[in-house]
């Protein structure tokens, strides 16, 4: 299936640069999509923009304060009618979006700038990356940002190694993807396929 | 920069896929890019499609049945004309390249289908990245299949292991993405960007 996308020639910085390469190459206008960690909205941004008018994104977060700042975003780019806001924990995924998507995207860790004692949970977190799997469309792809650096890193990123390297072949395709030339504890992404 | 490019929603199924999605994203009509090892000449074939009419690529490989398939998959494509085609290691790339390139992309290990005996070397191969570095434009990319798998992989992993991580920060972002629901020996990418 080849067809027009947009070329995005920026610097691989960072895995959420990564994240963003992965889903404006596989997901596609009127395309249905979730924020399972909204935050400040930079994400649910990009996937507003990408399924375009006609499709739609469910986005999540526990604090208040991270779905206004996403509703703010999503209104200043005139995107807020794309997107359904629901403040809550993203371990109720499978009951809130009631259809298979295309892409979810996780962002772990603390919000920024936020109460950086309100961290996602290693077992809740589990509970929705396996509800996101659920969801996924055939071909659909799962990119989760993840943060070994912060207090409680190390036992997120137990869990994400544990979780990814046990996920069925060939009916998933589980990648790591980490920068080599950095100090220890820098984010990395985890990227999953659900085979089409 | 955005413009418009290809939407390849193919299965991320293993390296080569993943280094393809890569030059895709990166590679314009007009771009100037090497084949460090073309092999049977996929690599080659793609390097010719993405640099158009306009552009060249360089394709090297020590084995003169490699050297032909190539030659004689880009002749059933039309695209001869863009390939320059060298029987040579790639340690002589520095030599062989004129010009600063757009990307330049390694396939390590044996010939498929060839002698296995013959195998890139650490040492020839690391010497041939270092130039391929020198090679690249700010904002290009290189990318670097690897197969811990066959015989003498393991020397090869180790060289990668050490030089890429001593890459300097902040020119060359430099990432590992390995498939982690595989079992051990699982060939990986190494992607390196220059910065811009």
């Amino acid at each position: 299936m080849l067809q027009p996308a947009t070329r995005d020639t920026r610097a691989l910085s960072g895995p959420t640069r990564l994240a963003h390469l992965f889903m404006s190459q596989f997901i596609q206008p009127g395309d249905l999509a979730v924020d399972a960690t909204c935050g400040n909205g930079h994400d649910t941004l990009l996937l507003a923009n990408l399924v375009g008018p006609s499709g739609r994104v469910w986005a999540f977060d526990v604090q208040e304060r991270a779905i206004s700042a996403t509703s703010r975003r999503l209104g200043q780019a005139g995107m807020a009618e794309r997107v359904e806001l629901i403040l809550g924990g993203h371990e109720s995924l499978a009951e809130q979006v009631p259809t298979p998507v295309r892409g979810v995207m996780f962002n772990l860790g603390y919000l920024p700038g936020g109460d950086r004692s309100i961290i996602t949970r290693p077992k809740t977190t589990r509970t929705a990356l396996d509800q996101a799997l659920s969801l996924l469309l055939p071909g659909g792809i799962l990119a989760v940002t993840a943060y070994p650096g912060h207090a409680g890193g190390d036992c997120e990123e137990e869990m994400l190694r544990e979780w990814s390297a046990t996920l069925p072949q060939p009916l998933f395709h589980a990648w790591r993807m980490g920068q080599v030339n950095t100090p220890p504890g820098a984010p990395y992404l985890i990227l999953i396929q659900k085979a089409a």
